[in-house]
């Protein structure tokens, strides 16, 4: 029981690590620096994660998590403009965060949030969206998809940039607003 | 002065076989395989080009020169914002028609398109994005790096949809029009 519990921290502590490494250095971080950093040996860590990839799989799956708890937060927000707005930049807080992730998933060809937008995301979003929708803030026939995509375009084009959030930020700003959202006179 | 001539017509039909292999079925596409549908020996395709990435980049090279002439052709266009649109589309069509390749550039890490959006096609649009502020068509302050990189995006995250053309197009009109341009009144 006791043995189980350590094994329950550790595997916590190296997701965390994981989280914040990540977000620093980029998803080539080593299996073998996030053990060292989390206080583990390297055996310990690779028998939580047997690989970089499982550990990244859990990485995103955690911040899937906290998107979708953030989602449920905003779903009730009195201004549905404002909570889809707020949702846009969360998840393009959240992607942006996790420097080369989207790079590294692509490359696996796994293509979460590209291939096919992830489910959970594009389904905890679609509710802001709908709400947005009812009071006419945004353009007809717009789905939850298409915005993490163009979202997702926005991090991975943003990825190599000096301040990446910073641009990802601007870039996202100028999507909600749009390059040219009226004919001119 | 024959022989000159013969390499320069091999050369020639080998970048076009490149350029129309490449937009069909992605950067991946073998140096040899576009070798025999150009009529070429292995070899000879391989003096013109040593290595699959030396005939993506004049591939590259080639869209990069057909985009300058477009916005040179946009550049005295009467409706100002429907050049930079129509830039933008053309922009749009070329990187999606090379499907595979930004994700190819990408992973050689040379980032053109990414890390620094490519400086002729920026400096390209830039005047039809000076002339579209001129007439308050577009938000103040938006670069034409800014435009680069939004499109960049729009077709890395597209670039593995069923339809990466279709799906770039309505992401495109979506960035365009904007996802939310106005408050809610």
């Amino acid at each position: 029981m006791a043995q189980r519990s350590d094994a329950q921290r550790n595997h916590a502590r190296i997701l965390a690590v994981a989280e914040r490494e990540v977000a620093a250095h980029g998803a080539e971080v080593p299996l073998e620096q996030i053990a060292r950093i989390a206080g583990v040996g390297a055996a310990t860590a690779r028998r939580h994660f047997p690989t970089r990839r499982a550990l990244l799989d859990a990485v995103f799956e955690e911040r899937v998590e906290a998107l979708v708890a953030r989602a449920g937060e905003l779903a009730d927000a009195e201004d549905a403009r404002a909570a889809l707005l707020d949702w846009l930049t969360a998840l393009t807080e959240y992607a942006a965060g996790a420097r080369g992730m989207a790079v590294a998933l692509m490359r696996d060809e796994v293509g979460v949030g590209q291939e096919q937008p992830c489910d959970r995301v594009t389904d905890a979003g679609a509710p802001l969206l709908r709400r947005a929708d009812d009071v006419g803030a945004v353009p007809a026939g717009v789905s939850s998809a298409d915005l993490l995509t163009l979202v997702t375009g926005i991090v991975l084009a943003t990825e190599h940039h000096q301040d990446p959030a910073a641009s990802a930020e601007r870039l996202l700003a100028l999507a909600v607003r749009g390059i040219s959202p009226r004919p001119r006179p």
